[in-house]
């Protein structure tokens, strides 16, 4: 239930190669924007995608704007955006910006020609990084840390030429300059970088593009056969492509794709051999349990947290449901665990009104009735228990124990299958302020009573890491580590805020 | 899996009279407009408010827009659209028609003022209906069974003047020269009347508003106190405006709404002692699982048609799934009553793009693909059955099971939990040509083979009936039926067609 | 200065005809765009083109919207709207009427088949035919006398069907019931029919469409080259589609146009022999100066009301002007004929800004200066004389007068070419309540000191007449009359209002 | 007619400071949004304001969007933009771009907290400070002068600081650098920079905002009651923001404008002593006839242009006319030099219709007869000079000239109020390729010929400068110079291309 309390991501990021030239099987602007609509649930507010001919003095095709994925492009402007390579970006809305000026991708006019860049991630030095592009006479108009990280890319340090045209060397010295949290793709000329932060803080992963005879039939597909790469925040768009996941840019890790293939280019160290910290709540919450993280496919990881949550936190009722639709495998699990029934308490109105600046008490009063309708015969004179992925503000909750107490539910318990959430994030994520959290206003033991609720616990810190961490292949050369900063305060980095 | 293969309901009417005089704690227009919001999934084509003071010459308030709900009504028009009652209209995408004339309500002007009229079904005897307003010299200008019924209402038969301001007894007329379908919402003057034909083909129910103390506490309502009435094609949407479920129109029932309450004035006969004939499809597939038709929940419906599924056509499998979502009530009980695992197996895109005239063969395999993820652990190697509400034209189905079987099915069992739909509806409900039903153009023996199943079995039209028949009560006066004509080609009347 | 002030026309009516069939050289949707564009001027509410193939059976080909036309018809609609012959209409912004239920032309179903319906007018006898509509059960939603108009031509009087599909005989019967005022195109199968009140009050004229050749080079055009035929309110648009001018449609006549040509095939009579009554500010501001009614262009009338004007207000001064830009005819002609130097004193902005709720008096202050830049050297110590077309509710003359004098005019005179508009009209002209016609609301020999001017007069009714009547041909079957309405108060016909 | 055939302005700038704070009388976006209407001319493709409290850490309101400045800003957005100073800006539609990214006044954050720019005209040497910006590592992202000259301002050279905050240290810096061709207005805290290029390649004027009472009445006006100060490029809109013409900005300055009023703080010296050279076209086209430039109104010089012409080029006709309608004012003055009547031949429909891919011949041929209705009766049989301001393209004239034959006039001259236009501009204006130009695909003695006419002449280079420049008061201080680069080849500066 976090989508509609606050806890928001904030980008997706997308690139795509092509093998062949353009007139090609592939129609690269196509094969973005459904890669940007499999990316939606990453950002809501604006997108933008930029393609090019892949030459060295190839003109950027841009097309950008407000809302969502499917207003912004029509066949017609996807026309006009062919190309042989591209990247693509969805931004979360955070505030009512009335102007696409914020809208990624980025391009600039460099010494050595044009570069695009996408950005998913917040970086926790940005304060520091400002001052040193404003010190240099940079004039910035976005605000954004993704035109930090644009015009830190074309940045000549101390008036020298370190780099020159060679990007590799420059994304290298970003990298070492600021090392949470990115994931970046990166086009120039006929290249994409991707490029992801040394704690693998946000998720990027590479996929390959089938020939059309692959996904027709079921038959193998030839190496040569490939339409082209295709990298992307998530790998839950890839099937909308028409491309398999192939596999994850590592933490700290330079991937360059070109029509030649995918090629690592370059692993950024962590700072005292620190372990990764991909963010945990990408498992909990944000990713589509369609996704694949890790090794590991994010239902999966829901459905072990569903378990544990049974294991830590068991309840004699009648029935488990849940609040449609993000907490479902973890119900689906508990329920399973403990061999009680699984059942639906709510239908979902799929259609949700506008917010109106509300008239008058009664239509307030109703609130969150509006988007649930309940199935009164797994209610009435019913013991049940509530699985939820997270609570954030807790300010549906209130309604929902009201909406299935006046249904006649005889008992309701609440389970949250991931810890209280109490600290901000630095690093991409929009959570509340800390005194808005539930968990900071409410002491625990209070907080069933202030839900109206029979009982109510979260999973513990370390269920939840268990649940993440007992899937992942615990490689000699790979650590294993995940950011629970939001759950316990403890940050990879310092935060320079 | 009807909704995306052109099984379509035609259209939701909703209506709301205050008790008290505006200003009043009651917003009506408000009140219509999350009325829509709940219907909205009975048409998205368009949607119109229509509003009055109620006075004898109160200037009717009237907002129509092609789209969705939200689109069309903005906070400044809702406020524009004050009044102490009014009706509503969402509509289904029939054709692209390009201009706003067929948008509902509709209102004229007549020698006894204005009336306003909503109507969801489909006059089997338009035809003869047209010819004789087109004789009395009427000009018709929106081809609707809407505008018919509308100038059928003003129309003065033979010149005579048999019922002059008499609404009800112009109401009855109507009703004595067309038995099916129709439900009514009429606004004149102070009064709402609700009309069903005398089939009861549609549903249309009553509610009452509680009083915002009602539904911010628990404590029971005066009947004094109530803020208004409602009426609606389907009560899920009384949760969202705070009304509480009070009864169905019954089929052949005129319901005068007005500040005094709500007064059945007339219930028509039907011809020759014939039995209800609510459309079945109704519980199958079109309502939303939270409504009550009969007494009965929808959800609870489709659970005893997923039990009497199981019973018909068992299979030996390892999980049961569905294809989101509209299934789901199904399969749960199916898989209960067999005792097998419930489990998910797709992850639904909520984000859909745009269907582009497809530049390439490339792009075109995907097909559905783009819509759903695959979780892999619930396929992987298991023995399936999928269970679905319907099968229309058929044509998602094939690449489904062809996505469960790339994802590594041992076998995929389809149970689809209605019978086969083998005729048209000339009664409100957009189905395909009778050439396009699947069920007419591939034999029941090869339809599995057709779909690349292991085995397919329908429930039967006995089976159906029973599931829902079961939970009726059998009053003395009321008797059980249902139109099944989709599935048998036996019509409740003679079509004029 | 009519425009800004309240006189306002009502409408435009324009319809072709193509000699070929699709696809030919004409293209006719495409000439009706141009000639509504060419009619912009009699209306910028709204705007509509109702084409057909004109078989028998043909569908209506119909888009319609809010707006100019030139936002309401792209490229791919009028793609859409082939045909074979076609009428529009163009609307006057009368109330903000918020959907699009009021746009003409009116298309009905009837007995008989398909009829579109444009009208420019309004009915004098309106009540007493709504009247009898409804008393015939005729629901009306529109409230438009077009509606009355399109509904009366279906109307089968007494029930009985004395003209049944002989349209000409259905449009005879309107006109004996019904004399002034209205121009119609009513659209039927493969023929359109140009119909002109008895009293000619609106205007409407012919034109034949030459073929590319023609105004390609500059040869003799035979009549078997035609390419069409059109009919429009005004014969200044024919230019544009490529049309010649070839007679008006009479007082009283219906012309039906085909494939085959033009046909008159009635005239109707005007009671008691009274002389025909077009309306005289048709000349005086209303239509387009490079227009022709009755043999004369009107460029060449209005510069006779300034030779009129000179000889019956003459004064002596430095420099003639106007108000830009529709007196600038009779201010040449009224310096002409004084032997005074002509020269312009404004600047007219073609961008005028919004208008707000403006926020403080300061900017309310500003008011028509937003509009009109000085030219100083035209002004400064100068004796000027100003001639506009009309005064109606005097508004913007304060205003005027006042920046005349702030630039350091030494003397500012007013002269008028037409006389005081001081009653309503009540045959499609939208004129302010006549409290709010600035003639009855100051005495005359007031008038200039309220606009603070030296001198003010108008022209006499009688030279008016003259100016208009001198240039128009007297047959001895054609008698001369306009109507003068709004500045005498005699009205041609009892108005039943 | 320079302006439908590719001569165009590139922009309008504007600014306004209160003297009070807000809340006031003056209400700043609101004046600034009008003289953006009133500066629509020079530029119709987008529009921004940005505006701001004027404190030190005061956050800038920005509104920027593609479009008319009618379209653009509504007035809650005006009411968001609520500050005590702010800039705005219009710009010329050069290429279909399809976001707002290249819209001015642009905004960047610097050390030294917010600046917004402005600016009108074209840098001669912008390839070089381009590839200055990029050596030092700034990424461009517009393509646009006006963003190299916002970068330039922020820019520390040589990784120093030598300027600081110090704005004017940093202007002058600029103005060192690049001499033309630039007006600006800078906004900075509380101040509003307004500069000049040295050579006063683009207009630029001030204006003081009377207080109410004083546009109201007619009293003179105390300095302490002025309720603030406006820059602008032209002096056209002062009149509809109740600002009074102040001065210009001399070539070179820099005003500074504050609530304290206007202070001259710099005056950058021409290389070699050259003169002025302010673009000789505004004069002729660009500007606003009401527009003030070296002390002499725009009209007035347009007039002598006429007069000039008749003396130049006299000739025998009955009539002397024009192509509305900017060519009004030298007609009138060519008709008064040489006693011939001056009438009308053409009427302007001012609603012209979208251009679209011409589906056949027949509508292609029509051209621009969609644009102009001929005045028969001073066109037939009469010998007629035509005067049209400047021939760019050409392509016009032709049917114009066709237009008028075939409308019977027996002669047809032409005169041209300005010289041949043979060469490109560098400088801000928007001209065709040299190629296209009419001027060098045909010799001068062919032209009457190609056009039709029976005879043309331009006016000299000379002439046109004596027009211009005799009416300029020529002090001791200061020269006099125009810019005709385009007429002569003959540029101020060297052009680095």
């Amino acid at each position: 239930m976090a989508e509609s309390t606050g806890l928001n991501e904030a980008c997706g990021v997308f690139g795509c190669v092509a093998t062949g030239n353009w007139p090609t099987d592939l129609d690269v602007p196509h094969t973005i924007y459904l890669g940007l609509i499999g990316l939606q649930h990453r950002g809501q507010e604006s997108a933008g995608i930029v393609t090019s001919m892949g030459n060295k003095n190839s003109r950027y095709k841009i097309k950008k704007g407000m809302g969502m994925v499917n207003g912004i492009f029509h066949e017609e402007e996807l026309l006009k955006l062919r190309g042989n390579l591209g990247i693509g970006h969805t931004r979360y809305s955070t505030l009512g910006a009335s102007d696409t000026s914020n809208v990624q991708p980025f391009v600039v006019e460099t010494l050595h020609g044009l570069i695009a860049v996408a950005h998913n991630g917040e970086l926790t030095n940005a304060k520091s990084l400002k001052t040193k592009l404003l010190k240099h006479g940079v004039g910035l108009s976005t605000g954004t840390d993704s035109e930090l990280i644009t015009q830190l890319l074309t940045h000549t340090p101390e008036c020298g030429e370190p780099h020159g045209a060679n990007w590799i060397g420059r994304i290298k010295r970003i990298m070492s300059e600021t090392v949470i949290s990115y994931s970046l793709v990166i086009m120039h000329d006929d290249k994409i970088y991707a490029v992801r932060d040394p704690y693998g803080n946000r998720p990027l992963c590479l996929g390959k593009l089938l020939p059309a005879t692959a996904f027709a039939g079921k038959k193998e597909v030839d190496k040569d056969d490939l339409d082209g790469w295709v990298v992307s925040s998530e790998s839950c768009c890839f099937n909308s492509v028409g491309a398999r996941y192939y596999r994850e840019v590592l933490p700290g890790e330079v991937v360059e794709l070109s029509k030649e293939g995918v090629k690592s280019v370059y692993i950024a160290p962590r700072p005292n051999d620190t372990p990764p910290a991909m963010c945990i709540f990408e498992y909990v919450y944000f990713a589509r349990p369609d996704s694949i993280f890790e090794g590991q496919m994010v239902y999966t990881v829901r459905q072990r947290c569903g378990r544990q949550l049974a294991k830590e936190a068991p309840v004699d009722v009648d029935i488990v449901s849940t609040v449609p639709e993000s907490a479902t495998p973890a119900a689906l699990a508990y329920a399973k665990q403990l061999g009680i029934p699984y059942g639906e308490v709510f239908c979902k109105n799929r259609y949700v009104g506008r917010t109106f600046i509300q008239p008058n008490m009664r239509l307030r009063q109703l609130g969150v009735a509006k988007k649930f309708g309940p199935i009164s015969e797994n209610i009435k004179g019913k013991r049940i228990v509530l699985i939820d992925d997270s609570i954030v503000r807790g300010v549906t909750m209130i309604p929902i124990v009201k909406l299935l107490r006046a249904e006649g539910a005889k008992e309701v318990h609440l389970r949250i299958a991931s810890p209280p959430i109490k600290h901000p994030c630095y690093m991409g994520i929009n959570i509340p302020t800390t005194q808005e959290l539930i968990a900071n206003k409410i002491s625990m033991d209070k907080l069933a009573e202030y839900f109206d609720a029979d009982s109510l616990q979260y999973l513990t810190v370390e269920g939840l890491k268990h649940a993440v961490q007992q899937g992942i292949k615990d490689d000699e050369n790979d650590r294993v580590g995940h950011c629970v900063a939001c759950l316990t305060g403890q940050y990879p980095v310092k935060i320079d805020w």
